[in-house]
């Protein structure tokens, strides 16, 4: 027999000392009872009794947790994991959204690192799928049925061959969390967005003739950028700025204003924005701060206030502004970036944005837009997603951010956009102290990093470990072809490049292709009898240009290898523009015979092997000099993206 | 009661279902007994069956595995890990040499990811520590006092909050391993390194006039890099080369030769060394490849067997040679390279070689050596720390591996370095893929991955995870003073780098300091009011030079602040050359004071910050442009190093 506490105010009665387990006679019973009493008297003083609860001891078998919670972010979750004392230290849980369907029910099951165990190990039998599965929709009904319902815990359910038995249950009440608003449609999203990201005429509210103030910095940044719309800057004590008529007020100005953009004081904004609404103006750029993230919330709240009755859009406040290269706008005081490309970034934070601006010219990367969020009082990043979603400039989306205001909306855009283009995000403040600076620094409470883990992977959305891979991942990703299949092949000139180009593969859980014997052989007629078989083909190292074309274009052309991870290693007989030239060569000639496969280079060499890396770049092949993870880590990218985006069949082709 | 089948034949009783626990009766044990064997003539056909085992049923308690086993590489190794079925899927086991001392057997209960179980969760007692350490150290006495043991396996072992008990046991007996040869003495090996790496003559064995080929390139490097020493080319077919005269064969240099650097085809090599041997020359260095990693081992090995019988020390085959800046010898056929400074750096494939090349010329990374190490048919590289470990001109040294010849001179050898010069390994294959890599790459075994970690940090080794990081470590780690403790402070600028530095720190484990209240209040007082409190401190981004410094130089007066990590952005009030030009002011200011402490910045900026990062570098500033991940991860090697080294107390100070 098993022999419970029940107490009000006992939540967790392992802790309290409340339990025993393997009673064999009534006698055990009533020592144990007493001991148990004690116990908690001690451990929780002043806990109310309600009784001494006996039962039949539970089956052996596995011990799992299935839960459901409702998280600041993302709403009603289903969580589950592995129970038992391993789950305190190894934390082997997963979350979905609720409701859940029976597909996803089943592949949580599968998601946790304790699968193997579920499914049967050592000649062990695995335990009853379907129950659990019961069990899961059964909770997720629950939590998604009846709002008053806040917490489930089954905690422990032992799970055997046959059956699922719930042996602790306790479940949360709440006042029920207030009705969404109704949020617009994708269609009002769209027009919004394009009206504030493609404006026919700007207004700057604050515009300066001062050098070195925000409001000359963004008048200056439009023109010099190149913008084609009209530009009204607007301030009552000049008449005209950078050879531009200058407006006293918003009234003054006769033609239509699609975008204000503000650079005056944080104190003035508020009825800044009334002024533009008044004049119709519905869309604003919000460059100050001076609002929530220094303490003034209340601040914000009025702009929210004046901005819903106006019915203006807003980005900010506390912003470095936007880039849109399609149409020459840089509509920011941080200095003109006019290399278009099919990269749309986005960041929370200034300093991030800064970083990007930065990466983005050093490295030579052809961007769509650059938007900042700051505060995102208003518009945020599923309101972007829908806007790029639909823009054909922009092929794949990078966001930085610390936290989510909707994370339902932003995952449903996501689901939406990512498909077609990759959606890859770095989320700032995943672990315990980077949540806790996230706090102080936004007034966000970013959620627990596993949620977004899940979440994340579960609506395709291609997650960023550092500030780097984002850039990286961003820089490489619209370049790489889709992969048809798991199959990737490593040619090397430098073994000891392939040895560590197969630690990555492995690391980046990349299927290392099983070389079929007749394709072995025909790498072996290219290649000295030394040169290594199987996968990686190693080519050798005194090897000419020739031996890098032949076993590359048969790489290409072989339709059982699905991608190409290729090791250069600098020497006089095949130097680095020479490898380069040839690969671009062979790599476009395959792309025009219909063989479009990712390649990814690692160079091996030196310094002239940084030439012949941005060579590579500039046509499209994403190569690294002096690592040999940079590169696997973005094709490692690619290939998670196409499995979770149903790009890539599930199974291995 | 339990029930076993007992069979020579069945080395896992539970796979082959020779298993029956918690049998209460004997009606139970004799029809348990009947399916036992049936099962295990249906799984294991043909096994003899001795007959069946009945034991008392062991209590409950935690389950763990000891063991031990002789690995190829390190010799007699001890193991521990978590049992039952989590170990089977997390493989939470760890490893040490035998024999043990009480000390590292109480080290490995606390390793384990399952440690905390151990000690005891949920209010759970913890298990009995001191019984599973004479365990351990009775399975060291029985690998290392008996030769015929070459397996013990403990499994499971169950512990209990008082005892352990062995619930099954397995012995393996082999012949015992041959003797290792008597090592030579550290003083030996100094002097013979000392020959080879910094000789006063050398020969080069084909010699060429013919640009193109190594025999040149070698000469020309040697004379182009500045080398003080004699030079002897040596060709039959030449008078002079490139303005030295040239000797037809070895036995017609009148001088003493330290070492024959040897550019001429396999074939010729072993002769040459015959004649070079009957010389008294005692070093080689020997560039050609064509040995065992084309398939001729027997090659290498009459190479091994004629140089033992001359008492030659040499290096490679298949080698690109070395550097060794401090005497300006460049012996290799790769370009020169003479920026000086402490780190040296090597490499089991030429083809890594070039990219530290590639990388430390970009880098401006000052270095002492790069030698090349090929198939080791002779040196390795506890040979090299010998050497390193006395050499003036070095400080840290990096090593790219794919096997160690002998694990155990090399962990020896890093025992002694490592606390006055970090040691830093890239060790190739690491994982299953990479490790079938390396074996057809040098026929070399590459041991269980989980083993060389465990021993490397056991022994001070810093390990790089891929090629890049054991670049930058070995750029940064040299710069950086040794941490006073564990405190490590974040200042920024950029609250949103700031959250991206914390998650790097909690990645790295490095501990971000609890604010104390005084400290806080004279951050305080620098910054505006909604800089945000605690770790980081967020100076926030429009804030003047002055700002900077002022908080910096408190963070490095304070005596409890042990680390600093900066997030710099990009303004116009505080430019990236003046932020730099500030901070490398502070920083010497500091080292002056006595307050030398690790300080590393993270640049997010426009392009002009990789100016500002160089300039930070040439002041011993590690500092790293769009990236918050690197900075920190340097600090972590650092730290590692410093923990491990006994360089850091153990306890956060």
């Amino acid at each position: 027999m098993a022999l419970k506490v029940v107490s009000p105010d006992v939540m967790h009665k392992t802790e309290a000392g409340a339990v025993a387990l393997g009673l064999a006679s009534e006698g055990e019973v009533v020592i144990e009872g007493r001991r148990l009493l004690q116990a908690v008297a001690q451990r929780a003083p002043g806990a109310r009794i309600a009784g001494l609860l006996v039962q039949a001891m539970a089956p052996r078998g596995q011990e799992v947790i299935i839960g459901a919670t409702i998280d600041p972010t993302f709403g009603r979750l289903v969580a589950f994991g592995m129970g038992g004392t391993a789950v305190e230290v190894g934390r082997d849980v997963t979350f979905s959204l609720a409701p859940l369907d029976r597909e996803e029910a089943r592949r949580m099951l599968d998601r946790i690192s304790g699968a193997p165990i579920l499914r049967g190990v050592r000649g062990q039998p695995g335990v009853d799928h379907e129950a659990l599965v019961e069990l899961l929709l059964a909770v997720s009904r629950l939590i998604s049925e009846h709002p008053e319902v806040s917490e489930v815990d089954l905690n422990p359910v032992v799970v055997g061959e046959r059956g699922a038995l719930v042996v602790d249950a306790r479940l949360l009440l709440a006042e029920p969390p207030p009705a969404p608003e109704p949020s617009p449609t994708q269609d009002e999203i769209l027009r919004e967005m394009t009206r504030l990201l493609r404006p026919r005429a700007v207004a700057i509210i604050g515009a300066s003739a001062e050098t070195g103030k925000i409001g000359n910095s963004v008048l200056r940044n439009l023109i010099d950028g190149g913008y084609r719309g009209r530009i009204y800057p607007v301030n009552p004590k000049a008449q005209e700025i950078l050879g531009i008529p200058c407006y006293a007020r918003v009234e003054d100005i006769a033609d239509e204003v699609d975008v204000a953009i503000f650079a005056i004081p944080a104190a003035a904004v508020i009825e800044g924005m009334e002024q533009i609404g008044r004049q119709g103006i519905r869309a604003a750029v919000l460059i100050p701060s001076g609002f929530a993230e220094v303490g003034r919330p209340d601040l914000q709240r009025q702009l929210q206030e004046v901005a819903r009755r106006h019915h203006i859009r807003f980005l900010g406040p506390n912003i470095y502004g936007y880039y849109y290269t399609p149409d020459s706008i840089c509509a920011t005081f941080c200095t003109p970036y006019d290399l278009a490309g099919p990269v749309a970034l986005t960041s929370q934070s200034g300093g991030i944005g800064m970083a990007i601006l930065g990466f983005a010219r050093s490295a030579k990367l052809g961007v769509s837009a650059i938007v900042g969020l700051g505060n995102k009082a208003d518009v945020d990043e599923d309101d972007l997603l829908t806007f790029f979603a639909e823009d054909r400039a922009t092929t794949c989306i990078a966001m930085h951010m610390e936290d989510l205001k909707d994370g339902r909306a932003f995952l449903e855009a996501a689901r939406r956009v990512s498909p077609s283009k990759p959606v890859i995000v770095l989320k700032a403040g995943r672990t315990g102290a980077g949540a806790r600076a996230a706090r102080s620094h936004t007034a966000a409470l970013a959620g627990d990093d596993k949620v977004y883990q899940d979440l994340f992977a579960a609506h395709g959305v291609v997650r960023a470990p550092g500030l780097r891979d984002l850039l990286e991942y961003a820089r490489a990703l619209p370049m790489l072809p889709t992969p048809r299949g798991e199959n990737v092949l490593i040619i090397t000139g430098a073994g000891g490049s392939g040895v560590l180009l197969s630690d990555a593969c492995v690391d980046e859980g990349l299927e290392l292709m099983a070389m079929p014997d007749d394709l072995d052989l025909a790498f072996r007629a290219h290649i000295p009898p030394f040169g290594a078989a199987g996968n990686p083909v190693d080519i050798t190292g005194g090897e000419p240009p020739s031996t890098y074309r032949a076993t590359i274009e048969l790489g290409l052309r072989d339709p059982r290898v699905h991608a190409l991870v290729i090791g250069y290693w600098h020497t006089i007989v095949t130097p680095p523009m020479v490898f380069a030239e040839l690969l671009v060569d062979v790599v476009e000639a395959g792309r025009r015979a219909g063989n479009a496969k990712p390649v990814v280079v690692s160079l091996a060499g030196d310094v002239e092997v940084e030439a012949a890396a941005a060579l590579l770049f500039s046509h499209g092949i994403p190569a690294y000099p002096y690592t040999t993870e940079i590169p696997v880590e973005v094709l490692g990218a690619k290939y998670r993206w196409a499995r979770a985006t149903g790009n890539l069949p599930a199974a291995p082709a």
